[in-house]
């Protein structure tokens, strides 16, 4: 068997499920046999050609699959090992990577800006029945038995990315944090600032079962900013303003917002993905005199990320698993990224099954 | 004696030396003999009426001096003790003073945006015979024998805020670092990232003699925004971007060239004071997915502060004294006041002996 | 009425509930009527003539109190106010403290090694009618209506010191973290890492009702040093060795295995206080060459300190009061010592209530 | 050509010169032919039989050369090229390097102690006409050409060993440093704490030649611990204790006098490398309670590393040719262990020559 399945990227609006040659692994790399994958809100904008993306590319960022083939210079794997594999795959021996940025890898020499995002991206993706993996032997994150792939396939990208929303603003323990927008990655920036020890989480949205299961994942309070005016809010739940605000959407409202609530000397950690010119009110920055910190994240990967994810879940620290509201299999792929961007049905995550 | 001469503001481009009374020290508060002063940039937006403060107010933030009185409960201090006393004066039982934010000084309760910053912007400054000094206890910094008034004045507010500007950034061993704009500020961010261990120190501006004392401060190439293209340039020297740029000017041009010099991962730190909207084009920012940081510094106060940097003057790592180019008396502080606003004469900084 | 009751310290093995003057308030300081408090192992180490404190002088160091009397200066109170102060009182205005280490605050000038404890130290403490406070507006920290004295009087030292052993070993999410001893520090210690995102947590102690404790406030697997090899265990449960361990007794037998159990480039947070000589043995420390770090933590103190802790107890994340296993009036302390100090009854923790 | 001239170790105090097989690179390896290198202090330890190698082993762990020839799946490099590699290789690919405990470095999977380091450890190392380099694509440092062999030989280990002492400890502008025992490790972290923005510098050691070089590498002051009672000098001059001291040899009495100058909430750099039981003194680490900071640091490595610590030479920050005091061909080199391992001659580092 040479071929296989895969969404594949024709242009803007364009993506079907096709039969394309089947990859196999080279020096340092491994093919995985997919078992669950997801779309994401990138993937979205790509589709909609606002992220420019080759046309011929497979897309999809998120694997759970079984090691198919193992290339060589690869230790201590085995055809039919259960890997999770992150969105991100740094090679962890260019400049970038050996000095901790592993999301703008530099590909074996410097630094190269979201260099380390690869998947569905500069390289074929997961949405598709086998994947080549780069740089295998740091990315290849075997999954505990009592794991199920249901459980870890969203770690590969948003919970690593919502939660390095709290991490990259290093939460403290006692910490009032506001989180703008409570989609996917929002929620698991929710998730994160309670898996850190904020006392206050407030999460922010306008949509009524976002906002419910904002509080199923950790906020203490919900602001619907249909119905209140958020700052005023956030200034009266916490005096001097929030320590920490985290943005996950990627506008000039929520950005400003975030701003806007912080206390002096607090941090704006930043997960949105922004397009046109974004504003920094001065009067909001204190002039530059606040001592405010704004921090942007790329999601973080590599496998002792995903390891450590994986432990959290395995542990019970976090369930996922509400997340995932829909299931289809990849050759309804299509219908799937549809009900996903139009938001119908109570969608946040859909499960693909290859 | 109960008057003193000190220097008035009395709105937009009218300040005068007068008589005016002498302060006299409360409860934890002290008065000093003010010694040698200084002029900066802060006062000379003060005077164009783009920063406001109250019509009636004794301006000035750098002072050097004898402490002339004591009051109750402030220990561990003579009359006629020789101290420094930084431009931001902490209490250092606020909350914003307990987490270590001193700038941001809620004098006793929470955080206040600036409060830290008192001399000259809510009460009484140092352009003056004498000095009230809230929060003695915290922030009266006794001078070495050794060292005279010159070679300390500047650490009050430039020295503190420029290497602040390589503090805040975390400079490591090795790095590349960027500094736009070559005033007092940017001066001393350039010998404060040689300080902290960069390996090339590129320092920017368009006037000859600040580029001249960009080298003798510590940086390694110097680059004329008149006569280069900044970016492309450092580029050139860094290959992948610098590791931090330093914004020591506090406008949209600096700011935007800030950002696009940086690497992936890098850190912008900021000094300057802006006024509009400040704006953060998407490209420049890998659409937020850069891991990059943004950084801003109040000037670091307090004794503890002080302390340290006349350490650094006495060990002879800096000497502040070239950028001390004029020297005025009191009484024709008006004079220092239009030599220094129209940068006449190779002007950096004025000393002013009351 | 110029009398009080108080406990009061006279040598070794002898402390007796008196009557002595009630203390007033002088500039910067605070009179509180207690209305909870404590009893602290350090304070049975103090009885049993294990840690110097001069005869004469009142024990205790946990207060929740109303304020009865305000000294010159203090702002933002008033006579009435429920308060809870911490253990350490920094003074916020010294080289220590300016420098954000409260705990070994110099009162007003340089560092003195553990100077932040001054209650039932070197000054009245806490087990007593009427407590004075020093430094009052850095250490009075107000306690929200919805809360009781019973909610708030462990964070005054051991949820401080306990939190602060995770704290200081930085602990990030998905850590595995062994807490060395399951006493009232150490459980906190547990709750802490549990607050701080790791994902497996392991207590140890040899106590049953302890280990139960345990698994109360956080553990993931308890492991009873008389039943089982610790050591190998932890490496059977982490593969590498635990990134942190958290030693919370004060015993070379805890701090060796605590060194023991890490895996190279782990921390050691040590709490506990030690006497005589300890030892790291050199393979256990890898000759000084695996990258480890040895942190060591006095409780963290001030009003900031205790808001926060009282935010993380308001919100539901911790709940300390089944630690609160016995009450007794102040009268009968001698008799809480006793029972305490045997360990009899399943004892915990103490209320005290005068 | 197939056979080489190298140092062989054959058991304690037996070292020679012989002929062996030359390397050849395997997938992801390089052989560089090697132009200098240095003997190292462990070597002598190694060669003492006080640190257990294998017999057959060819010694060395500081390596600059030419590559010679590259393995497949190593891009961005061609035979000939200049470089200098790090005395630790890490793969950049396991759990301690995705990490950023590249020095730890655990082959490909979780973490091994001192893992990093194979050169003349687990591999045959650099004292040989040609040395085979793991995992080349993390460990080849291009070597800019106006710098000689001799401006980066030292680069490999002990500045970066050196070096490192100071960043472990965080060393913030304004410090009061103490380095201990004055050797070319030593002398490296007096360098690395005045690159890092130290005040103060105090070297200590009791030997002429090295307290002389002591301030030629950054010392304000040095003192002989054959003439004075370190301890109460730097608390003469630091007041209340040195902010952070540096222990560079590895015995109790060094590390004991660097836990007894310390400050509360001071850091403890340890670079040295112990044998036996070393013991913490109860009184001088404060009982645990004074809020010290220990940390242990094993030479930083990889190619990342290499290169800021070239940019610093290249850029005049360090000049370490001066510690360069011997030169001897590779032929002779059992003589110029002799000489180094009997300190004759003023000898620091010996260069050699294949």
């Amino acid at each position: 068997m040479t071929q296989m399945r895969a969404t594949v990227f024709h242009g803007k609006d364009q993506i079907r499920v096709e039969e394309i040659e089947r990859p196999h692994a080279g020096v340092g790399q491994a093919v995985i046999r997919v078992t669950l994958t997801t779309i994401c809100g990138t993937d979205l904008h790509i589709l909609r050609g606002e992220y420019p993306v080759q046309p011929g590319l497979v897309i999809g960022h998120e694997p759970v699959g079984v090691i198919d083939e193992l290339g060589e210079g690869v230790t201590g794997y085995k055809v039919g090992d259960r890997v999770l594999v992150g969105a991100i795959t740094p090679c962890g021996q260019c400049r970038a990577c050996l000095s901790g940025h592993l999301s703008q890898c530099g590909h074996g020499e410097g630094y190269e800006a979201l260099g380390g995002w690869r998947f569905g991206n500069t390289i074929n993706g997961a949405q598709a029945e086998y994947l080549l993996v780069p740089y295998a032997q740091a990315n290849l994150a075997k999954i505990p038995d009592e794991l199920t792939d249901e459980q870890v396939v969203l770690l590969a990208d948003i919970a690593s990315t919502g939660f390095s929303g709290a991490e990259s603003a290093q939460i403290k323990i006692g910490d009032a944090v506001v989180v703008f927008a409570q989609g996917p990655i929002g929620l698991c920036a929710t998730a994160g600032a309670k898996l850190m020890g904020a006392a206050l989480i407030i999460g922010v949205d306008g949509d009524d079962e976002r906002l419910r299961m904002s509080r199923q994942m950790g906020a203490d309070v919900v602001l619907d900013y249909r119905a209140c005016d958020v700052i005023s809010e956030v200034k009266k739940l916490t005096r001097d303003g929030a320590d920490v605000t985290i943005e996950a959407l990627g506008t000039q409202q929520t950005f400003e917002s975030a701003l806007r609530c912080l206390r002096p000397g607090g941090t704006l950690s930043s997960l949105g993905v922004y397009s046109g010119k974004l504003q920094m009110p001065y009067d909001a920055f204190s002039a530059g005199l606040g001592d405010h910190r704004i921090v942007t994240t790329l999601c973080p990967g590599g496998k002792e990320r995903m390891r450590r994810l994986m432990e959290i879940v395995r542990r019970g620290r976090v369930d996922l698993t509400p997340l995932l509201t829909h299931t289809f299999p990849l050759d309804e792929i299509v219908e799937a990224y549809q009900l996903f961007g139009e938001r119908r049905d109570g969608v946040l995550k859909v499960a693909i099954k290859p």
